[in-house]
């Protein structure tokens, strides 16, 4: 089979990529090719994987992928929270534009072409106030140009599926703790950065009380997410097709006691706390706790718990070391 | 003050024009000129009114139709539902470009603009399985391409209104009864039929059991609502921008029975029960009730009974016979 990655170049996309190598099947099927492609052309060292580099708000690129008729397309790519925000027109060009001249490029190509589409939506497509927890059959409204993008990704993924031109579904990630590298200065950031750092040997700062609670979940349980949707029976989702993946609630309390449970008290004391007012009025509008029962009946599955998460981020680390 | 009503030859268009024309001001403003557009030259005896006709999926002719600055702006211009489920391209240029366009042409006039906008949006956005009543937070999961255009729709005009690039506000249009004029063949078109038609010495055919309850409003009402959401305090609303207007949640035994009460035994008589399997199914995945608390709080009136629009409609094509 042939897969088709947009985004492949991001932290998830990398390791979907490397996932689907590794394993060398999909369903079953033997995978033949992946098409990595993101702004930057995704470096690759596999002969299966053609990378390509591109922009997805141009139409005349996607059509060019699609008609390589893959079988199964993930689409992760999109500007991120901040940049949309920031750069208004690029924000809709990428991830509305881009999306949607996807779903005519697959279209397009007849009615004897309708793959998977796996969509990455996120839990930006929410806004407060919220009701506790989130159930699925909350409202989407967005309080960010990206989840109003988003939102508006799943409404045109579900109809595009409904009228039978792809078989869609969309997923919405949690935030994703621990992310790897440097840090960032994203407002979420620190979610990762009290954890990263600490294990590094280095400070951390906390701009939130203890008390703050969130919706998280690990790289890994984000790429188990993808290849469960990209594997699942879609038939007995309806016309519902896009669902609030499971995540961990987790106060950033607990999260440093689990820190503390697994490196110690000497890893834990690296995390200075110095309140941001700007910061905590950000994080005061994110959700904090969904039910994802949808989901959880479609046999999508979160980390077990926080302490683990942990421990995938330290084992992740020291084989990117010895690699 | 310089009005801008897209739509204006449909039903709803052309009461709310003609209300405009006779109220002569909105909000306290003396009402210098109407730009009335829609694919064909609408007809209005009456010199502030300037009529054109066009496309509004051509970017162009809605750049044209915003530089004249409107102070207000009326978006009631859609490829209706039966159309849109037909002609998927069409749809999509009409109600979810077109829309967009709209939006972008508004931006593009820079900081110093800053019109009120009012979308004409619809209980389509919701799909079945509903909640019962579907309250104000209730999911937008629309089974139809028009119900998914429609939620864009109010993604976009809810984004747009956040960066402060607009002052917009959508209504959820409950299914208008009784629509003047001839029957048509929508799948709602029994509602209005069945107390048109008898009020007109004609038979009418009631596909649907008398125990299948909708949601509904007269044309005076939707005009009502038109006008308040171009008055009203948008301040108060927040960053949730659409709501569902507020209807009577009626059975057609109800509406029947309303009948008999207005214009008596004979009149109800002319009603044939004759079931059609295909519209029961279509009706049976439509909306029943709705608790429309937002826009009660804002300000929004329903019809006070059945009888009234009975009375109403009766009283309109007495006039329509008059002129």
């Amino acid at each position: 089979m042939r897969i088709l990655i947009l985004g492949a170049a991001g932290m998830i996309g990398r390791k979907l990529t490397d996932a689907l190598l590794a394993e060398g099947t999909l369903s079953g099927r033997r995978i033949e090719a992946i098409d990595a492609f993101d702004v930057v052309e995704p470096a690759f060292a596999d002969g299966r994987v053609a990378a390509s580099g591109g922009d997805i708000s141009d139409a005349a690129t996607i059509d060019r992928l699609v008609a390589k008729r893959p079988d199964m397309i993930f689409h992760l790519a999109a500007i991120v929270s901040g940049e949309a925000e920031a750069d208004f027109d690029k924000g809709y060009c990428v991830n509305l534009d881009g999306t949607h001249h996807l779903l005519e490029a697959i279209r397009k190509q007849g009615d004897d072409y309708h793959p998977r589409l796996v969509f990455t939506s996120s839990i930006a497509v929410f806004g407060a106030p919220f009701e506790e927890p989130i159930t699925d059959t909350f409202l989407q409204a967005p309080l960010t140009s990206y989840g109003a993008q988003k939102a508006i990704g799943e409404l045109l993924l579900a109809d595009y599926t409904r009228k039978g031109f792809l078989d869609g579904i969309g997923i919405r990630l949690p935030t994703i703790v621990v992310r790897p590298g440097k840090p960032n200065k994203a407002a979420s950031g620190f979610f990762s950065g009290i954890i990263r750092e600490p294990l590094n040997g280095q400070e951390a700062i906390l701009p939130v009380s203890e008390d703050v609670r969130h919706w998280v979940a690990s790289p890994a349980a984000a790429v188990g997410f993808l290849l469960h949707a990209a594997t699942m029976n879609t038939a007995k989702l309806g016309p519902r097709r896009s669902l609030t993946m499971p995540g961990l609630s987790v106060t950033v309390g607990e999260m440093i006691e689990a820190l503390r449970d697994v490196a110690g008290e000497e890893v834990a004391r690296l995390i200075r706390r110095e309140r941001d007012p700007v910061i905590e009025t950000i994080v005061a509008g994110w959700p904090r706790n969904f039910s994802a029962d949808r989901a959880l009946e479609a046999g999508f599955r979160a980390d077990p718990d926080f302490h683990s998460i942990i421990r995938a981020h330290i084992a992740d680390e020291e084989k990117r070391r010895q690699s």
